[in-house]
């Protein structure tokens, strides 16, 4: 059977195990990864995260049932990178979602840790492309858990929502790094408890002390970028910056839901007008280029160094008579 | 002026001035840590972390105290990896560690990151060498913020201490992936307040679930410690794996300050007497190698690439024509 031209077609089958290959991120996924790869940057991928507690599914639970009373085809990708201390939670939360979960026109695909982090920032990409070749629009990407993670995978959106809760931005402190950086559109969920009004005024204050500017350069960029960077100012953003409206909504009972619709479309349009969409489109596959040349490079190198040597120069440092740099060098020496 | 030399000697002048060539990151900063490596590896790093508002700050400035009427010289690294919208935070908190960080016998330096995350990761053990190359230990570092840098940051230190606060901990989601797996030591702060005994008993509680390997594991591990398992596995770890424990303080009043200082010490013993200690160092010198390698191999291979050639490349990948994966390989052939 062919895989990619059944997942093409909407086998939700052959959609979950290429799903399974991408995650196990081996030849084949490479090569599944490569067939599929013409047939996504379709999708708008939303981005939802916030807090432990803010009620982030069962917003991602209203969306998707919005959306789909629209007659679109809904993906969602659950990323819980929360610690095995607190595992299950993602669990409880997917029980929560069953009533979009089994219509057809919903894909749900939950993607836990299983310690490796790492592993997930690499992996989520490939499943949103499944889903994306698949023909959903949107695909909605929620993160539970963990900091730098969430940011990452973030990036993957064009559009980031990060949902907060009354009283919990009031400690400006208390707002993650990254997080407000990355927020295109603000959610104060569960806006029927005190101090909502108050929660949205703060963080309407907090834009108003950040640039555009701030917010922008924290999009990934790296080696490559800084290459091509003449290419890349020639694709530069016009007309006026996207301001990240506050929204509230009393998710549990879908209040304010078609408000952050509506706000998701235009943020949309404003991408695509402005010309962002493209730019981020490209900064962040160019992202995605660099990270599989750094593993390739570093997979080839320690492929073509002896072991004794390789020990040998490791031993150097950790005796500390050599330092890391100059260790580094050798090794890279050694190996050409 | 020899400014190696005079740091060597603990002229406070020249220690900062090589800070400062250190974070800059540049030929100079190789140049210095080269000469400084070989004398360093000696001070005991103690990592602070936990959620803002915890106390960290205050309870660096107590530990620091009580480090100081033993006689011993004291560095402390606060890092700020907090977000610009949250500017400011750091410097109230230093201006209550006014008391110490006058004295001669205290060395405090603050990071800020200016928006660059990655690059404090990088440049914060460069930092921390400093202090310890010029007689400092031990060396505190604290980290205000962002969590995966927090997790990196951490793993500098031989003991990592993870603050809370009563009532932080009862909701096992608000534990931050990651941060529970590094843990030494848990200390729960203002432990006047409320709920501090059952806080306290939920911690413990959980390390009872977490095994100590999956602490163990989610330390630092990549290729090139991978390429040398077999050196690794002769150093293995022998004894009682350590079991965290979980201290009550109230840190403004200098409450529970000595019973930390103790577990510190007894922690540093576990980890000398068990070969952790040489495991530890040896993973983290070696993730530091690889970070470097991973550095100059991106920026050999770029500065090898034809701009056009580059340009044709990640212009193919943005049309949706050409994969990631084989952009990759494709640039990894044409640079060499």
């Amino acid at each position: 059977m062919d895989w990619v031209a059944a997942a093409l077609a909407g086998d939700r089958r052959a959609i979950a195990r290429l799903m399974t290959l991408v995650e196990e991120d081996g030849e084949a996924a490479r090569a599944v990864t490569a067939q599929l790869f013409p047939h996504t940057g379709r999708a708008h991928v939303i981005g939802v995260t916030g807090a432990p507690g803010a009620g982030k599914s069962t917003l991602v639970n209203e969306l998707a049932r919005a959306y789909r009373s629209e007659g679109r085809r809904v993906g969602v990708v659950a990323v819980d990178a929360s610690s095995p201390f607190s595992g299950g939670a993602l669990l409880g939360d997917r029980i929560r979602m069953r009533d979009v979960a089994d219509a057809r026109d919903v894909f749900v695909r939950s993607m836990a840790s299983r310690g490796h982090l790492g592993g997930l920032a690499r992996t989520t990409p490939g499943v949103v492309r499944v889903l994306d070749a698949a023909g959903y629009d949107p695909i909605i990407v929620e993160t539970v858990g963990a900091g730098q993670l969430e940011v990452e995978i973030a990036q993957l959106a064009h559009t980031v929502i990060v949902v907060d809760i009354p009283g919990a931005g009031d400690d400006i402190q208390s707002i993650k790094a990254g997080i407000v950086e990355i927020a295109d559109i603000f959610v104060v969920n569960k806006a029927d408890r005190d101090g909502a009004d108050r929660t949205q005024a703060i963080l309407e204050a907090m834009l108003e002390m950040g640039s555009p500017a701030a917010r922008t350069h924290s999009r990934a960029v790296g080696m490559l970028m800084e290459a091509c960077s003449v290419a890349e100012s020639a694709a530069s953003v016009s007309g006026a910056p996207w301001r990240p409206p506050v929204l509230k909504t009393i998710a549990v009972r879908g209040a304010g839901i078609p408000e952050l619709v509506h706000a998701i479309a235009s943020h949309r349009e404003h991408l695509q007008s402005s010309g962002e969409d493209a730019r981020r489109n490209r900064a962040r596959l160019i992202a995605e280029v660099e990270r599989e040349l750094h593993h390739r490079l570093l997979r080839q190198l320690v492929a073509g160094l002896d072991h004794h040597c390789l020990n040998d120069v490791l031993n150097e440092v950790t005796a500390h008579r050599l330092d890391p740099a100059s260790a580094a060098e050798r090794l890279q020496h050694a190996a050409g």
